[in-house]
C-alpha cells in the first residue's frame, strides 16, 4: 500500500482576514475605483534618500555584495550600538547587537534561542499575529493575557500573576511597546514592573521596540516616552528594525540586543538559519545614523502626528466604542460599537466599506480571535489626505447604513 | 528562590571549524600576510551587471520599496517560471514559485511546512552541515546516511532501505546535486530511481538545486547534466537560489518549488515567518533573465571549468588519498591521506598550512563528524591564479612536513 506525503500539521496556522481585504483592493483597483486603503503597516515614503544615495553608490559601483558575517557587518553593529547612547543614553557593546533579516529574521533566531519546544510564552491579546504563529509553528505554548482598555492592552503583573496560577510557570513574555494593532505604549514604571516581576521569576522578557521613535508627546509635555527594555535590564532581549522609524520596511533589515548568556547560542543558530542578513541592506543602512536621516524621519513623524491628531478628533463623529489610546506608531483600534449597525462582524463592516466607499481597513480577527470580531484597526501611515478623506467615506457610510 | 534565565536547550548546534580558520585569516591579514583564501563558498564577482544596474537605477529614483507579496513579485515568479522552461524544458507555474530570503529561508519555510517535529529526515554524510542542523533546530529528526566513493556520496535506494530497516519509516530525503563538499551529481537515472523510491514510500524529496549551471560537462560530451527533480516528479520541493550561478550570495535571494498539496501550508506560514523576501534584490533579479545575464554567468562558469581542471590535473602532485568527482559547483572533497603526515587531523593539517604557507582551506568536520577529521575542502570559486598559486604552496608545504 502507498503511504501517501505528508504536509506538517504545526503549520495550521490561521489565514489573516486582511488578506481578503487586501486581495478585493486590488481587484476593485484594477476595475479603475478610486479605493484608500488604511491597512498597510508601513510607512509609504520608502528610506531615507541618504540611504537610497548610499545603496545607488554601492551598486552603480558594481560592488561585490557576497556573504556578510552571520551577525551583520560590524560597522553597522557600531552604529547600532551608537544609536542607544543617543535616544536612550545607554552603552551598548557592538558584540550584543545582532544584525537580522527584518524584525521577523529577529523573533525566529530569539525565539529559538531562548524557548525549547513546550516552553509557555505570555503576550497581550489583541496583539500582532505572528508572534503566536511563530512561536507555535515552533511548538511554544502561547498563553494569552487578555489585556483591556483598563490596562491599555498591555501585560500587567496582576495578568502575568493570573496566567501563571493557571497554567504553571511561563518562561517569557513577548512585550510591544508601542503595540500593534493598538499603538499603546507601557511607562517606563510599568516596564520596570514587568521586568522587574520577569527576572525575579526566571521569566525572559523579549520587547518589540520596533516602534520607537513613532511615538506622541503626552499633551502638555514634549517628552518622548518610549523606554527600551535595555535601560532596564541587560537580561532582556530588544528587537526593533529600519522598517518603520525608517520607513525601510521591504529591505528587511533589523536587529536584536542580545544578553550574554544567549550569545554562544545565537552565534551558533544564526548562520546556520539565515547564512546572513542582506548585504546590500546592511551597507545601505549605516547612512540611516546620519544627522540628515534622523531629520527626515522626524520630519515623517510629525506628519504622522498631524494625521494622528486628524484622527483623534474625529473619532465623536465616527460614533465608534472604545478605543485604544494611539500613543505611538500609527493604527487606532476601536470597537465599532453601535455603529456595527446591522453588519454580522466587523469583517462584513469592512467588506461592505470597500464595497461602497472605497475604504479598506482590517477588522479585528486576525489581532484578536476572542474580541475582535467587533473591533477594526485603521492605519494613519497613509497619510493625511487620505486618511481625512477616509473618514468622511466612512461618516458618510455610516450614516447611510 | 529565583528561578533564574534558561537558554534553549536544542540551539546546541555544532560550532564550525571553518570560523577558526576564517578568523585567523583576518587576523594575519590585518598582520600584512599575503593569504590566498579557498574557504569560500561563493564567487567572489558578484552579480551580473545588469542586476547591479537594474539596483542602482531603482535607488537613484528613491523608489519606495515597501513590502511585496509573501512569496514575491508576480512578475519575478512568472521569470523563474520561464527558467524552467529555458533550462529544463519544462512548464512551471508561477504559483508553485515561492521567492524566498535566500536558499536558507526556503529550507526553514520548506522543513516547517512538511515536517512535523519527530518526523525523521535522511541525508547523506558528508553534506551541507545547516541542513542537519536546521532540522534538529525544529526537532526534526536528522538520519545520516553514510555515503562513499562507490555512491559518488550521494544517497541511493540501497542506503535508504537500510535506513528505512534501521531507523522506521523516514518522511523526507535531503538530496543535493551537485552537493556541497563534494561537488558530485546525481544523474538523470540515478534520480530517477530516488524520486520513484520516495513516491512509493510516502518520502517528501527536497532537491537543493543552489549550484545547478555550474556543472561541467563530462569528458568527450557537451552536455550539461543537471537534471531537476521537478522533470521527474511535481511532488517534490526544488530549492534554489540566486547565490551561486549569478553570484548574488550577499542578496538573499532564493525560491522553491512548491508542490500543489504544499501551497495552503506553505501560503499560511511564508508571511509571518518572514513577511516577504528582500524587496530590492526582487526587483533587480529580473534582470537575472536577461541574455546579457545568462552569458556573463556562463563566461564564469567557464572559468570555473578552467580552474577546476587545473586542480584535477594536480591531483596527482598534491598526493591526497580518495577525491569526490567534482561533477560540478566547485569544491573538491579529499581525504588527505598519506599527506596528512605527522598532523593529528585535518584541522591541525590546515591550521599548520595557513600559518607556513598562507593557504586556507576548510577540514571535512563541519560535513561530516564521523570521518571528515581526515578530509579537506578546497573551493576553486577564488579563481585560476589565486588557485594555481595556492597549489603551489600546498606543495611546497607538504614536502616540507
Amino acid at each position: 500500500m502507498q503511504r501517501s506525503l505528508k504536509v506538517a500539521d504545526r503549520a495550521k496556522v490561521s489565514p489573516f482576514e486582511v488578506m481578503n481585504i487586501l486581495n478585493r483592493v486590488a481587484q476593485l483597483r484594477a476595475e479603475g475605483r478610486n479605493i484608500i486603503s488604511l491597512c498597510a503597516g508601513e510607512p509609504g515614503d520608502g528610506a531615507p534618500s541618504a540611504v537610497s544615495q548610499r545603496a545607488a553608490r554601492i551598486h552603480t559601483a558594481g560592488t561585490a555584495l557576497t556573504y556578510t558575517p552571520a551577525l551583520g557587518i560590524r560597522e553597522l553593529r557600531i552604529a547600532i550600538a551608537e544609536h542607544y547612547k543617543r535616544w536612550y543614553n545607554i552603552e551598548v557593546s557592538p558584540k550584543n547587537v545582532a544584525v537580522t533579516t527584518g524584525s521577523s529574521g529577529a523573533f525566529l533566531l530569539m525565539f529559538l534561542s531562548a524557548f525549547n519546544a513546550g516552553d509557555k510564552v505570555a503576550l497581550a491579546r489583541p496583539g500582532y499575529p505572528a508572534y503566536a504563529n511563530i512561536l507555535r509553528t515552533l511548538g511554544i505554548e502561547v498563553v494569552e493575557l487578555a489585556a483591556g482598555q483598563e490596562s491599555r492592552y498591555q501585560p500587567t503583573v496582576e495578568l502575568l500573576e493570573a496566567a501563571w496560577q493557571k497554567h504553571g510557570a511561563l518562561d517569557g513574555l513577548m512585550l510591544a511597546s508601542p503595540a500593534n494593532p493598538t499603538g499603546t505604549m507601557v511607562s517606563g514604571d510599568e516596564l520596570a514592573l514587568l521586568t522587574n516581576w520577569c527576572k525575579d521569576r526566571g521569566v525572559r522578557l523579549i520587547s518589540d521596540e520596533i516602534y520607537h521613535g513613532i511615538d506622541y508627546p503626552e499633551p502638555g509635555t514634549a517628552t518622548r516616552r518610549s523606554v527600551s527594555a535595555w535601560e532596564l535590564d541587560a537580561d532582556t532581549i530588544v528587537i526593533s528594525s529600519f522598517s518603520k522609524y525608517w520607513g525601510m520596511t521591504g529591505w528587511r533589515l533589523g536587529w536584536a540586543l542580545v544578553p550574554n548568556d544567549m550569545l554562544p547560542t545565537v552565534d551558533a543558530l544564526a548562520g546556520n538559519v539565515a547564512l546572513c542578513p542582506p548585504a546590500p541592506a546592511q551597507y545601505a543602512a549605516l547612512a540611516a545614523f546620519t544627522e540628515a536621516s534622523y531629520a527626515e524621519a522626524e520630519a515623517r513623524v510629525a506628519e504622522f502626528a498631524r494625521t494622528r491628531a486628524a484622527v483623534l478628533d474625529s473619532i465623536d463623529r465616527l460614533g465608534w466604542g472604545e478605543s485604544a489610546p494611539a500613543d505611538g506608531a500609527f493604527y487606532l483600534y476601536a470597537d465599532l460599537g453601535e455603529k456595527l449597525g446591522s453588519h454580522a462582524n466587523a469583517a462584513a463592516y469592512c467588506a461592505a466599506l470597500l464595497e461602497i466607499e472605497g475604504v479598506a481597513i482590517v477588522p479585528g480577527d486576525d489581532f484578536d480571535r476572542v474580541n475582535g470580531h467587533s473591533h477594526v484597526r485603521l492605519s494613519f501611515a497613509a497619510g493625511y489626505q487620505a486618511v481625512t478623506e477616509a473618514i468622511e467615506r466612512i461618516v458618510r457610510f455610516q450614516d447611510k447604513s
